[in-house]
């Protein structure tokens, strides 16, 4: 029995998420399951288990291409979950419904949770953001549609500063929007009704994983009382965590941290540049998703209504 | 009666303060109290009182360079403090020996505030250094004089980054340095045995008036419970906090933020800038000054000891 | 077509309860499930629909009368969610069983609930209380009727002073009482082994809308560790709250502050007097239900297993 | 109609776990269950009402050993609960397979809670441990099995000093072992990167009861910001919990803190020897079973899950 | 030797201070020195001995008044304490000059209190009171004189409600008032930039005895981040306290709280009215004195060099 | 020159207090005081500066017997410090001045520190204790001789179980008392008015290092907001600390913890036994001296009082 066979599409879809031109949690799930599709339609396997090997080599495939990455999994555990029947035709009837079902659901996803997260704004509130998040700005423009006036402040979130891209989106919507300093956050709580963030993934013990320095964020505003918002959908539950898994934190190239010209300055250093930190559940107040609003200790229970108590690897040969 | 004759020495000196080519607490400090030596040496005032006026007159216009700081004032309480007399020549000599004494006073503080901040150090510390500071740079330089073996977590503590001229110092010391963003500081503090700051003032109510980012990094640090020092020369104790006197945070030139060419990108924003956060004194552990160590809430009386109850303003007429 | 007929029994419990002679969540609750019931059996509807039609229109009269309570549109959503059939005498029977079966579980709930708040409560402790809460009540005298001695301290509760209510009814359960001012809780939770409150509303994020004065006394159990406990049917849960909307606090007159003879004496001022407040989930330790005892963190799913993941509004046309 | 005939393996049973021949959460679990099997294999019951009575009595009289234990009463629960049918073959068959797939069940759950436990443990980390638990030890076997290198800190846990059980079982796993008193647990936490602990019994509330002592080690360990984990089979939850009903806390022989000797030199004096201590849930970061791990906020949905709303007593006549 | 004679209008003064004809801590404090001084100036002592007996019984009467309280003792202190002389004639004189330079620095003492206090309050502030103190009062004043414009939040303070006194007073002064039940305080603290109150005695380890109340707004403001300041003259500080001494907390008349009317109503209850609480130094930030402001551990040392090491009791015979 | 002659008293005082027949912080101030003015008394020096080195050489002899303890220094440093003279006569009397002095301050010093902390003690009070300490029954002895009635709750204070001790001095002071394990404190702080414990040293930062397990016991009563008060001389005060020094914590021998029969049976492993812990000062409510109490973070100018800015080390040549 040789290799199963991977369709064009998939290796494509492959290589772009490897090489990041395809990016952003939710932009990789949907292409990872529309690669998934394309298998499937595409598939000349000639018996029921040769078609299903070649499903799992596909997801293999596109597995490897961001091994810490949430999303892609989460995708892939969809779609293989919806593969079901006897025969080819069957087979790939279910995934290809699969894998536009999941696609639709993901087109919803983050309008749905905007709406929700809107929903705990008030006229006048100012909020404060650190890094960027789709979910998050997707809060805010639900809000603004509905003609709810904020005022923002943005951490500028060194070392990429992706608070500017922040602040530009703001200001695209029409909020008035304050630059600071990472540092200078503390001062600006006192004037902010809510901090917003989003999430790299979330854990089953409540934590969220997110952009270096949102745990001293949320860890000031508790300080202040003001409440921590995290939006993320619910592709960013890592079902892994249900049995005790804990997320590794990637560590990034030092020279965002350090051009070339200040490093000859310094000299003989060394540089650390981790991408994440761990936020516990004690320090935020709600955690806004496509389903509802939910204290981070209770997200565990829509983990396991999402994935089941414990995360699957449909991938895996003989799984 | 005329203007008071302000010595082009004096003249010269405020020059410089206002065009920060003499900058730094103990820099500044120094070169008033030699500015007004030379007013009293060049002095040729012919009654007492023509002294004194002309002595106060060269105060204020220091004074007037950098109506914020706090070693600028204390300098000058110090050496007209001093002058005593009832003659032009008793007040002169009296004036000079109280300029020397300062000065001399000045030159031993940093060694002495050193020696002392070295004692907290234990061979095999990891310290954590937010900004740079002189002061904090002196402890260090004693401990790795003794032979105390430390390593190093340098915070680059934007906006101006001045991280890096710690870093750069602290090599020169052979210490071995990591460089985060500031951010990444909670993650740090695991491994830091202490945190090291300077201040830009000290108050009568034990807060510590610091770069920003101070506060968040000392909030961070007591969750975790790694003890935050203090290395400030009494020169940094504010004496006109004793009477309830607030301190004033400088914004600073929003260009320290965001570049012209990421500006025009972003949009219409607003950028704030503060220089300074207020620490208070529940999450510092000590203030090692070179009179030794003191919790902060008990530095008023070191502020009273050196003062008096209440700050003078011996360059006010009629004072 | 016409508007859809409103029965005379209906109109009159809205007058009512817009007029407070009906009053208390759970009276509320049962009189609007009493008046669909009357509605349903006494309706002439000519068709499904129209029946439909109906039921709808008189919900909504009896919820505009109290737009910002929660027990009513739980009553609602609860006996039209049960409204089932294809014809009228179908939809009719239905309805009047759904609104049998609500106010029957109502009748049970508070009696289930006292009997689980009872099992927290030991011989010999001493429970401390603030405003009146008929939840509250009847955990006590659950517990008085198993033969638990208990004594009680119990706030005043300005501005209406519902602890003279709460007072009095421990009195005639045979619980000694001791009275205090609100600012005297402090000390009195040092002799206390409870904090028992009601609440006006239970949120998805596990907060406690109470009467003002609940979050001080929660925040000062916790410095002292008396645990706090919230007696509320699920009644009191808000569904809508599960996408994230927020409480609205009620504003009432300020008369209840400051009488007309006080207020010439003060002069011009502003009085506010809002009726509640929102106790975060992390100062209270347990909330009883007649469905058992939660963590506020977990309320969440209780929630949604009784109103499922988004609150319905049966009673808006087209739904 | 007489009493119903008690198996003689059952009395047995009972006999040994009273006088704590047979000891340990599991193993009781275990034995319970088994002697029902016993009692059903063997019944000569005539009909299925008396079958029904016998089952109950022999419950009655396993239960009537340990009346406060936890596992006991589920595995009773477990059991009773999976008797099913209407002829006498019928309920011994369903009791029979309902005894053995608890049996089965307990066999690998401690198993499976070790390889979810191993999962939090990297690389390197130092873990303190307080008294003995195999399902804590179940987790470290786990993982030194993957060839995690970890090292202990282990609290002797006065009075009984079970710290030495677990040291010398840690060393038999190869793990480097450093013995303290119960006191030097604060200044040990700094090197700890994890606090492992098991449970006695685990409440609704998420509160954790367990041996004394496990409390202040919490509270320190948050002061010091290391994650707490307690390792607890479901077993281990009290379904009782779930309508209120608080756990007692065993008064245990005063002998096991001073020996008879010493109490002569000291004097008269009381002594008191609680068994356990509870910990709110705010001090735990996550419980770790055999179905996953959880925030203990979110235990109750566990509970409810495994148990249902109300915990059932199937052994009285008449349930 | 019979009765030292007490003058008339010691006699008078201490009947008035009794009645409390003479009420408020400088108000005694002030007519207990001039009591002395008549006392001392209409003496007809025959020697020195027999002039420091009178002087003593004159203090005792007066103390006799008012066990409790601090200023009463403290104004005694003063006086007696600079009584001198061998001669009837030099101890006349002393105490003289005694009792009128206390009532002097009495007389400034609020004034200057007030401009240091005013020091901490910047223009569009809004401050927060609890009770009425004419040292808060003083330090509002002083900042409206200087034309800061301050917006205040008073909390009607029961069961005495003299936050009527501050809302009046506050609006004599053209300081726009919002008037709140005391449960309420903790909604408006997020709106409020200081809480000021006063001080009933102020004791050696930094504890703030006042209005009941205090401590549970202290702990408050500290979880919300809001700055509270004691406003009290060293009048108010108890040297009782430095050898340990508690502050005795005095019950007031229940009728304060309930009147004769609700207590019918209500039925047999226990009324209790401590008139004060205690706040640790760890909820305030700052003491603002005429002396300069203090944190409040550090309060001990001014309490040292205005009274010694030890507390006199210069009434007391041999002493 | 030779060495300087050392007396056989002093030699003989050496080899006491280095084998521990002569121990407890105050017992070895005292002996080595006495031993000092033997060396005064017996010494043939025949310059000044001869019997000036012998008196140092006599102190170092001393020091070097307890190179870490604060007591001992403490004592050396009084008594030299008070020698004084130009003649060998002069320098004789005032060293035999300066201790009998001394030795006299220490024999007041217990009675005075008792009788202060007596005073923060009410009829019928409940005390915990940790450890033993002699300054702390001192506190007890003075409320139990003015008629106090208090009970006693005794930590057994693992390894060596020193509470044995203080529950027995207790009993014969008759104060009821109830021994529990360390582990169990937690528990029995709910019914304690206050916790007192003893200090080995206190040190200029205001922490004090105490009895292994001290800073546990103090964070759990801050917990549950029980105050915690630390009774030490001033002989404990450690001067050295006012320039940065850290105090030096000893590691004990491991047979404390465990005996070797245990030992045999865990196996191979490490045993660590610190003797101390330190207690930062914001755990700490009042440090209880025999110069009154102070908060501990103003116990730093309570030390410059006493041994001025910087500690001397007047044993040194050169000195």
């Amino acid at each position: 029995m040789g290799e199963p066979e991977i369709r064009a599409a998939v290796e494509e879809t492959a290589v772009q998420i490897a090489e990041m031109e395809i990016r952003g949690a939710a932009t990789i799930a949907d292409a990872a399951a529309r690669a998934l599709e394309r298998q499937a339609t595409e598939s000349d396997a000639e018996g029921a288990e040769a078609f299903r090997r070649e499903m799992r080599a596909a997801a293999r495939r596109l597995l490897d291409t961001r091994p810490t990455a949430v999303s892609l999994p989460n995708s892939l555990r969809y779609v293989l979950g919806r593969m079901d029947g006897d025969s080819v035709e069957s087979l790939r009837a279910s995934t290809v419904a699969g894998a536009r079902e999941f696609r639709a659901r993901l087109e919803t996803a983050q309008d749905d949770l905007g709406a929700i997260g809107a929903n705990r704004l008030q006229d006048g509130d100012t909020v404060l953001f650190h890094c960027h998040s789709t979910d998050v700005l997707s809060c805010i423009e639900a809000a603004v549609e509905r003609g709810t006036s904020l005022e923002a402040i943005v951490k500028e979130t060194r070392p990429r500063k992706q608070g500017h891209i922040t602040a530009r989106e703001l200001r695209e919507l029409g909020v008035p929007v304050t630059l600071i300093v990472d540092g200078a956050a503390g001062r600006y709580l006192d004037e902010s009704d809510h901090v917003f963030v989003g999430a790299d993934s979330v854990t089953a013990d409540g934590a969220v994983v997110n952009k270096i320095g949102t745990r001293p964020l949320a860890v000031t505003a508790r300080e202040r009382d003001t409440p921590v918002v995290v939006a993320a959908q619910t592709l960013k539950l890592d079902p892994t965590t249900l049995s005790g898994h804990t997320v590794e934190i990637e560590m990034r190239d030092e020279r965002e941290v350090v051009g070339d010209d200040e490093r000859v300055e310094i000299g003989e250093i060394t540089v650390e540049n981790p991408a994440f930190d761990v936020t516990p559940p004690r320090y935020v107040d709600a955690i806004v998703t496509e389903r509802g609003q939910f204290p981070p200790e209770s997200i565990v229970f829509l983990m396991r209504e999402l994935f089941g108590e414990q995360s699957t690897r449909p991938w895996e040969d003989g799984s």
